[in-house]
């Protein structure tokens, strides 16, 4: 059951933008998908809804091939930031019209989330600011019957207040009817409470598939005299370093080893999401 | 000194943008101007630069108006999510074009960021995505000689490593060469330790002018059981509220009036800059 992205691999002209890619999505859980720009995620996600086609390898839902598959394809759901909808479309008809490309659409929750998003069904699509074309996706992203909602950048335009109400729908509606996300995003602090696994894309390649507990279980930052530090973390796996004065930042991604003393003058504390992934994918990284 | 806006009113065909906005930017200091979407803040930053015209009101710069003022004009920058660059330019023509019409421009440390980003200066503008566009923005905006840097929405396309190496480079510079920044953006919890003072519009009108740590100071979340909450919280000044189960949590901007005991069953805790803005500027908001 599920998704399964098996040995993906994808050229063009002059670049492989993914390198024989592999893994799963199971059913009703939210994954944040995770990379630097130009990592390859938003390839990926066209491939895994079959709107381009791979050089290499297959995927498939709960067993069978998405490509060219409309019973398939019809479970999946891709918001992205291409504007695939006619201009001169009123966001109320692009809805109906959906509904019946994929057999269903929860009219009365996109009425509640028009009103909460202020969004006017009556406007043309062409019409929309780049923070409410985000909006109307997003409302067709939370309404449609698909089991599997693949979200690329999805608070692009949107402020503070208006993100909030869309992470707070998202759970709403994914506790009233379980399905998988994905979320792709740059802001990855804002989510990171909801994602329970996360895959990290690096030039191409699966960096990290890991739930998100383990992975911040084994985060830590010491803090202290720049040679205290040194000495305590050495044969650690260092992800990254900051200095301030003499004082001295090593991230660490791995075990502590922690049967040794701790040294009075440093401290041990937690990353998070963001600040992991931020020295996961830099230059010079060691895990690379 | 410094810039002064004096009762600024802006009308498009059907809508007035802004509404007689009054403030002050002092030199060297770091600004956050924050609103919702549509609130005005491009607007006025177009305005504050000579790029569009108020109906009403002045901006000066050191007590001499602005508008065509050339001389007060190549004292202050905007970057901005327009892209007023020719395509065909390569990034290192742009920086030397700017050199002379600002009479300067800091190529050393316009090299090093070019190097710390991994933009190639070869590359002609149009070669470049939005995150990277933005990051030429962010050099020219860093390395002109200018004493007022007005940045709209600085991190668009941005990934969450390139975010990081920005606000410190930004902070770098400031502290070299203090002069006014003025950053507008919805992801406000990244820039919030940075800013000194804030600005938030709504509906074209000023409705906050004030320092972060004094606004901060005032900003607090009260939770616990919902009856409690409300008794404690009875008068003040309540801008938003939540509930989970029966606990509730208000939240508070204005004095707590401590004289009074607190019940044994409540939390009181700080908000932060982007909660706060969130629950001042949400619809039904008592500050309105």
């Amino acid at each position: 059951m599920g998704i399964k992205v098996s040995e993906v691999t994808k050229k063009f002209v002059r670049k492989t933008i993914l390198k024989n890619v592999s893994f799963e999505l199971e059913p009703n859980r939210i994954y944040g998908l995770l990379g630097r720009n130009g990592a390859g995620k938003s390839t990926l996600l066209n491939i895994m809804t079959d709107r381009i086609f791979p050089n290499d390898g297959v995927v498939t839902l709960n067993g069978v091939a998405i490509h060219e598959h409309d019973a398939q394809l019809g479970k999946i759901y891709l918001m992205s930031e291409v504007n695939l909808y006619q201009k001169r479309q009123r966001v109320a008809a692009l809805f109906k019209a959906s509904k019946l490309l994929y057999g269903g659409f929860n009219e009365s929750y996109a009425k509640q989330l028009c009103e909460a998003f202020e969004l006017n069904p009556k406007l043309r699509f062409g019409q929309l600011s780049t923070g409410y074309r985000t909006i109307f996706k997003l409302i067709m992203a939370l309404c449609l019957p698909v089991d599997y909602v693949f979200l690329d950048e999805p608070i692009l335009g949107l402020d503070a207040n208006h993100r909030e109400l869309f992470y707070k729908e998202l759970l709403d509606s994914y506790s009233r009817h379980p399905r998988t996300f994905v979320i792709s995003t740059h802001i990855i602090e804002e989510v990171a409470n909801m994602l329970e696994h996360v895959f990290v894309l690096e030039n191409g390649k699966i960096l990290i598939d890991d739930d998100v507990d383990r992975m911040l279980s084994q985060a830590y930052v010491i803090t202290g005299p720049g040679a205290t530090v040194d000495a305590y973390t050495q044969g650690l796996n260092i992800i990254g370093t900051e200095s301030l004065g003499n004082l001295k930042g090593n991230y660490i991604f791995g075990n502590l080893n922690d049967d040794r003393e701790i040294p009075d003058t440093i401290q041990i504390s937690r990353m998070d999401l963001q600040k992991l992934f931020i020295h996961l994918t830099s230059e010079g990284s060691t895990i690379k």
